[in-house]
């Protein structure tokens, strides 16, 4: 198979990414200038990028759109499904990219909490003891989104002694199925995020959640609650969170993802003092990337023996359209 | 009743100690010129520092040494005894205080696992997704020294998905009941580290365990290992430790604690770019605070009351020889 991998970003993986597909044709393509490897493309591997109609009409021989990860958000479905075209994610939890994600998500909370750049200052001042933080135990907090990443964060969470709030579109059977102490429905936000003092949005990036974490959902934060993202930049109205800073309506934000990737050195949010940007790191682990790149593999061997891959998106479409 | 608090770093405590003890004189003194103060102590609330007898002499009127928190290795019990002084600390688990310093030795963890410095440099390159780190997730841990702080951390550790290795003076009657998955006696520390990739220290300083992490436990670590220290400097050979990550015996550490407090600002430690230092907050938050000075208010109470305090490190000596 010709296997094109669509993005700058993979070439640093390229020796791994060879050797698991030996057997294959892998080609690392710049999106900015990778027309020709689009040509004669059989399978498009993907980050977070658009895949519409557009660029599916420059590939004629593609079989299948396989996201690097968990997010598909980019891939238009029906564009894929009327071209006979799979479209595939990574399922992410026990391949360390949910885990991985979680575990961001605490760096965000721990950072923000024990106040860190803070505490260098005082460090190289020779002082000790200071700055005083907040404890992660006792505390409320709030995930927004109980996909498989929420319920990662919401395990974790209720070792650290945490009361946990869990906010998705659907209901649990039972909160202590996904691991949280209480529910609200998503369109009840508000009322989800009153009393916490931490909150993390794990939430899908679609039509219904861009901009759902608005002007109102920051206004009914407590004035002390650390504000995480790890999911999708656009699912926040990125406005509505540089005013909510400036306002002192939130203490503080931590963010794993911005609203443009890659966002642009200059973006004043990586220099305000109330903000910890991290670079889109959650899922790059060396446990996401085994297991993400040996899922992809396994895919790429099943297309290439006629058969329908895996963790397939558009599956019904591809069965009713393509047999 | 007289208490004086032993330290200027408590200086910017005194509204919250003065309303916690109102009914008594609150004296904030500094060591370097504190003798004036001494002289007049019933209590005295210290930090971790020596509480010898020359300056037990100097406070004739003592009757509590109190410890402002857990690690009380600074006072001489035996000199406290032969006094009549009583010496206590504060139990560190339900108040804040051993949650805290797991949750300062999980910010260790993170910050060395996720390569934060170098997540910050990717980030001010517009680089995303990268730097790749390393999931806490099917990791082999290794804490040493199950105390409170040892098994919140186990607890929060398994939360993870890492396979833990406890490792203790006494052995549990069952593994279980200190959340750990396997257990090694302290005096086979070696075995214990072995295959760990993130090893935590968070064992009490005493005769028994000064410079107990020296080169030959240094030289049985995993060269990709993180060694994070949240119990006392003098637990660890400086010098075995510096030679460890100049040698490339392990991969990086985080440090809590240093050997002397307040540190130099020009520890070189300080600027290692193996190494994460924060200026002892492990147990500097919001919860212990409260929890701490609680406790503390109540056994000022307690001894004004002419009533034994609790938590009282010399309760049997001073049962006997002063009834």
């Amino acid at each position: 198979m010709n296997v094109v991998f669509w993005g700058k970003e993979f070439l640093r993986l390229k020796e791994s990414l060879e050797k698991a597909l030996s057997g294959h044709q892998v080609i690392i393509a710049d999106p900015a200038d990778g027309a020709g490897a689009l040509a004669s493309a059989e399978i498009l591997v993907v980050r977070p990028v658009t895949v519409d109609e557009k660029l599916l009409s420059g590939a004629p021989s593609l079989r299948l759109v396989q996201q690097w990860g968990a997010g598909a958000e980019g891939i238009d479905l029906e564009a894929c499904s009327g071209r006979g075209v799979y479209a595939c994610n990574v399922p992410s939890i026990g391949t360390g990219n949910a885990e991985g994600v979680a575990e961001i998500a605490f760096l965000h909370m721990l950072l923000l909490a024990k106040r860190f750049f803070r505490a260098q200052e005082k460090l190289r001042e020779g002082k000790v003891y200071t700055p005083p933080g907040v404890a992660l135990w006792g505390k409320k907090a709030c995930i927004i989104g109980l996909g498989n990443v929420g319920r990662s964060i919401a395990a974790r969470m209720k070792a650290f002694g945490m009361n946990v709030v869990g906010i998705n579109r659907t209901s649990p059977s039972e909160c202590s199925l996904w691991g949280i102490d209480s529910y609200v429905p998503l369109d009840r936000i508000e009322e989800g995020v009153k009393g916490a003092r931490f909150i993390v949005v794990s939430l899908a990036l679609g039509p219904g959640t861009e901009g759902i974490i608005g002007e109102r959902v920051f206004r009914a934060m407590e004035r002390d609650a650390f504000f995480i993202n790890v999911a999708r930049g656009p699912v926040v109205d990125r406005q509505a969170l540089e005013k909510a800073l400036d306002d002192g309506l939130i203490a503080g934000a931590g963010l794993d993802v911005l609203w443009e990737e890659p966002h642009s050195p200059d973006d004043p949010l990586l220099n305000n003092p109330k903000v910890v940007v991290t670079p889109h790191i959650g899922g790059v682990n060396d446990a996401s990337f085994a297991g993400v790149l040996g899922f992809i593999a396994g895919n790429v061997d099943l297309v290439a023996g006629g058969k329908p891959p895996l963790s397939c998106l558009n599956e019904k479409e591809m069965e009713r359209g393509h047999p």
